[in-house]
Formats: structure tokens, C-alpha cells, sequence
């Protein structure tokens, strides 16, 4: 069966997500890419493809991809070269990654990314994102800079996630570059991405009116 | 009978309220509570259910809970810990309690916590709140810790709503956390929300072009 | 026969210019209030009645004025304060009255007060407004302290009107009360609020990039 | 046969593309134009009429022009006085031309014109242009001072274009007037005002931030 045809569900949720983030300007120009796990072994995943615009996505712009982020039989459509990002997250047990590209995040990511993270502390939001009880705690969110070489980065990326003892928010920044969130279904991804943007115009927010982040 | 069979126009009123406000980012995440007061004797409130995304409230996430804030009957769901603070305005006057989590909100009460209130004179929107007729006037918006121990908030404010000679404007900033707001009825929270929210952007808006709050 | 029944196409664009300021952030709570001429001799104004939600108006919530800002009938509505400022306009000329009520507009109005205008100078959206033909023009919006004593300031502005030699733009400001425009209908007055609003927006966002106004 | 009969499909995408920038602010008022190359010999462009509301177009506001930017056969509209810039890029080989006009657009204009160029870089939004694979490149988009003499602009556009070793952007902008974009299809031209209003918000925001462009 076609891609379309074997995944009606996922692709339309992945639709409805991408005309509800360009619309808030999350996913502009054919910036972002979105996945959803389909099969644990091996390894598949649902994949938009290259180039397209997120907010008119059509069921034959989706793809499949491997572990190695390869495109899966003959399609015609590219994978993103940031294809091994996600494949890097889903093998850490992610079941949905979603990559938006944003106005705060580009700019918060590009500002911060000489201290290597964004630290928000003391917001009720924070209890959004998994693992977080009360706002008296700190979301330390990790920034990479943009690369071109996403091999490289996506080695980075896994050793961190593979260590211990320091475990990393589902979500990071890349500088200049957009936002990467992950979780087990599609709705808690949504849902944290609501989260992180919320806190980066509140950090914003605050820093315009107070003079300190 | 269930509750979404008992209470059809009252939950279909706040899952539209929920729509709008999502929309508007007053309640992202799974941030946010509603509700409206369905009986007096014994009090009795529908109120959305804990951990619901607003912008998609089906009639299966709300349910009912009893003066103190505890779920009636077995719905499987689960009350808001912040449940005490509705009943606590239900039983001084209000027919509906609107909890919202805006960006605006978030700043302005983490920026004057220290004084304990925020001030805004001078506006005409004002007129817009009950028992304001001219601009020439001052809202005196209190502004409270957040906190995780709502019971004891709670308190807190069940005894600023007994005070005589001082009365509580019909809406409160908890620092880092958001805005509540209530009213005679919905439409009444829901028409305050809009004052408030747009009175915290002439204040923020103010204060980036001259600033001076 | 009623009111609704009489203007049905009127009523129809008013109820949908409302839905569409109040999406815009330009009428929210009960704010604004919006006319149309529907007749000369005697004049006689269509109107929104006091104290309604713009976004979701009725047929219902309209009523007859005269030239003294009076209903006509019994509508059971009340005429806003403000009728007297719209016959006021309608009397020089205007065949459309909409005042709106917009964060911008607040603001800078407040911030002007004191010098008694806002000038807005070489932008090709001057171009929208009547009378400009070139970008190298500029527009002087006069500003209005904000009243409740409308009577006095209807005075005040018809003795404005009624100069020649130095023609006032057909739009002004009340201090933190937002902005009047008027025009030969009702899609002229609502094209100028268009293009009011923009070029508030250019003057805030050159303020905190330039520092300059 | 007419201009709406001819060209339905053209138009109902032009229509949809007016009502689309409308309601995120880049055509208010009656500002933009677009056109779409419908022949090339001779060189003949559908276009927006002058003086329309982009948000509410329909198919008889359209005409044709000829390569001088002339109205061709008799419609009773009036082309824009800026159809000359869209032949001029026409004739270069732009299949399509988005003239439009945002807050941001309108105020970095005015900001750097004195320098005659805006400089963007480091940014991944960037390979959302032509013939940049890369982030670690820079944009270097033109301004020109705005002018009601068209026919000069046009010279001058023209000259510029018809330089070699030091190519255009598919990208200018007018200063206090807007952004010109064009591209061999609608889409193409649809999806770069995507990315130049992106990098605009990037560049304010970050300059609001850290206080440097």
C-alpha cells in the first residue's frame, strides 16, 4: 500500500498540525518537519518531506524513513537532511518529534547560545512540561548551534541523551534555527511546544519590560 | 444522569470559552480552569476537569464538585487543586470563575509582586469593569505569591473577600501564574477577562514607549 | 416597523464590521460604538446600543437617534453618551461614525496629550486617507482630553468642524479612549481605521527601535 | 471573452492570496498590488486594479496591462501606478510579483535606508530564498527611496537588474513603503514574503533584545 493509503489517520493529524502552526507562524516558509514512530522494529518512521509548505500539506508529501533516516521504498520526495534528528530522538524512546522554527526561538536560541542553555525558572508553566510539579523549579533548555552538518550533530545529540544522572528536557534550541520538541504521542509534542513558546515570550516579555531576562 | 447529560448549554458556553481563549493565548498548555455555579444549596460547581487541553474541551472533561472543592459522584476525573479557589469566590457571590494564563498576565504579576498590587488609572476601558463610571478611577489589581498550597491561598483569600470598607475589584494576579476573574455570570467573567487583558497591554505598551508604568 | 426590520442590509454590515474589530483587538468589553446616516431630513442615525459586545452584536442591540443624540421609539435601548459626538459628525458631513478603542490608539493618545496632536509624516499609507495624494505629506491627528461631560466635547468639536482654512484629518484621538473616523460610508470609515491603526503601529514599533518617534 | 473569464483560476489564487496577507496585515488599507504573467509575447500580466480592499477582492477587480504597464482593452479600472515595477520585473523573468506592505516592512525601510541596504545573516530561515543552501550566508536586500515618479524607479530598478556578478535578490523593499518579491510562480513569491517577514521579526526582535541589528 502507498503511504497515504496505510497511515490515513497519523498523516491527517500531522496535517491538522502543520495549518495550525503556520498559522501562529511556528512553521513559515518550508521551515520545520514533523514525524510520528509507525513501527518500533525496525525502526519507522512517518515523515513529512523536504520542502514543502507546512500549512497546505497534502497526504502524498509524507514519506517513510529508517533508523539511519533514509527514505523507505520509491516516493519521489526527499527526506530533510534533518531526518537523523529524529531517528537520534526516536531511538531514545521519542514517539513524536516536531521541529518548529519560530520568531522567539530563532532570536532567544541566537542570544543565549553563548552560554549553551536558556534557563527559565518560577512560572506555573513549567508544570506543562513532563516531569515538572511545581514552579518553583528551572527548565534548563540546551542550545546547539546551527549546523549544516546534521550527522554531527545528531552524534552529539545522542551522546547526551544516553547520559545519566543530567537528563535533558524533551526539547532544545538550535541557534538561529528553531525549536525541537519531543514526546511519546503527537498530542503531548503539541502540547510542549505550546509550553516552550509560551515561555519564550514570557522570558522576551520580561526582558523588554524589566531590563534583565 | 451524567454530567454532560445534565448540564448540555452550560458545557457547550465553556467549551467555547475555551476555544476563544486558546485561540487568544489565555490558556495554553493544559493551563487554564472554568467554571460556572449550577446549584446554591448544597453549592455545587461544573468545572473543567484537571490536565485538559481548552482549546479542545469535549463534554467528557468536566465534571462536578461540592463546596470544598471535591469531585461529586465518579467521573474518573480528576478536580483542578485549584478547585478551593472557585468554591472560595462561588460562596462569596460569584456565578462563574474564570482562571486564564496569558503572557501579559504572567509578567506584570512576577514584575509587582513586591508591591502587592497593580495600579491602572486613567482609561476608559475601565468603565468596563463593575462599579467603575468614569475613567477617572483606579484599579487596584492584587497580586499573589504563586504557590502549590492552594488551601492555603485559599484562606488567605476567603478572608480578603469578608473585608468591609475595602472591597476586592472582581479580579486577582497570581505572581508567575495568571489572571482570576468572576462575575455574576460567564458572560460577565468573560467580559472582564477582555477589559483586564487589554488593560495589561495599554500598561506593558505604555511602559516599552515612555518608560513610566 | 422595528428597527431590524427597516434596515436589514445596514444592521447586516454593522453586526459583521463588529465581529471583525472585536477578532482585531479594536472593540473589546462593550467598548466602541458604531453609526450609519439613514436619513438627512430629518437626521436620524442608526447606532449600537450602549453596553453591548461588538463581536457577537443582534439585530436587536440597534436603535434610531436624532440630531441631539435622542432615540427615537421604544427600543428599550439606551443611546451611548457618546450619539452626541456621532450626530455631531454626521451634521458636518459623515455618512459612517466608528469609534474604536484599540491598545495603540489608547496609548498614544495618552502619551501625546500634551503637545495636542500626533503627527505622522512621509508614509506611503497616508495615501489611504483622503486628501493625500503623495507619501510626502503628513497627517496631524488632533487629541482630545478623554471626558465623560460628551456634551461639552461635542461643542468643542463642532466648532472645530466649522473652521476653514485649517481642515481636521477625518479622524481624532481621546486620551486613552481610543479613535473616532468617519466618512462618506461605511466602507471609507472602515478603510481609514485600516490604515489609522498601521500607522500607529509603524509610529510604536520606530519609537522602540530608534528611540525616536 | 473578459478578464474573470479568462483567467478564473489566476484570479480565485490572487483572490485568495489578498484576503491571506490581509489578515496578517501586509495589504490593509488599499495598499499592494500583485500580478501574475499570463503571456510573454506579447508581454502581458494579470493585475490587481488600483484602489481595491485586498482582503475582499473580486474577479472584476482585475485587468490586463501590456508591457508598459498600460491597460489593455476596456474595463473601466485603473491599473496601479506601480504596474511599471511589475512589468520591469516581468521582463527580467519574474512569473509573478507581490507587492506588499507590513509594519515591519514599512519601519526597516525607513531605518536603513540611509545605509541602502538591509543585511540579514546566520539565519536557517534564509535557505527558504533562492540560492541559499546554507545559513552562513548573508541577505543583502536593497531599499529604495519611495517616490511617487514610478517611471524613474523603474529605470532604475530595470539598470539594476540587468547587472551582472552582483545579482538582486528576488527582494527590495521602499522605504516607508513596503516589500517588492516576485519568483517564477505565485507560490514562489507567496513563500519568500513568508521568509522576508520572518527575518524582519527576527531582526526587530533581536534588536529590541540586545539592542543591536
Amino acid at each position: 500500500m502507498s503511504v497515504p493509503d496505510s497511515f490515513p489517520a497519523e498523516i491527517a493529524d500531522l496535517i491538522e498540525t502543520g495549518r495550525d502552526f503556520h498559522r501562529r507562524g511556528w512553521s513559515l516558509g518550508t521551515s520545520s518537519n514533523y514525524s510520528i514512530v509507525v513501527d518500533r522494529a525496525p525502526l519507522t518512521l512517518l515523515m513529512t518531506g523536504s520542502g514543502f509548505d507546512k500549512g497546505r500539506l497534502t497526504p502524498d508529501q509524507f514519506l517513510l524513513v529508517d533508523g539511519d533516516g533514509a527514505a523507505i521504498g520509491e516516493t519521489g520526495l526527499k527526506p530533510s537532511a534533518e531526518a537523523l534528528l529524529h531517528t537520534t530522538l526516536a531511538k531514545a524512546g521519542a514517539g513524536a518529534v516536531l521541529h518548529t522554527h519560530s520568531v522567539p526561538a530563532t532570536v532567544l536560541g541566537e542570544l543565549f547560545l553563548a552560554e549553551g542553555v536558556l534557563r527559565i525558572a518560577g512560572y506555573e508553566m513549567l508544570k506543562g512540561l513532563p516531569g515538572f510539579t511545581t514552579h518553583e523549579a528551572e527548565a534548563v533548555i540546551e542550545i546547539y548551534p546551527n549546523t549544516q552538518e546534521i550527522a554531527t550533530l545528531a552524534r552529539t545529540l545522542e551522546a547526551r541523551l544516553a547520559e545519566t544522572g543530567n537528563p535533558i528536557l524533551p526539547g532544545f534550541l538550535m541557534a538561529g534555527h528553531g525549536l525541537y520538541t519531543w514526546g511519546p504521542s503527537l498530542a503531548d509534542a503539541r502540547r510542549q511546544i505550546e509550553v516552550f513558546e509560551f515561555l519564550f515570550e514570557v522570558v522576551t516579555q520580561k526582558r523588554l519590560l524589566s531590563g534583565s531576562f
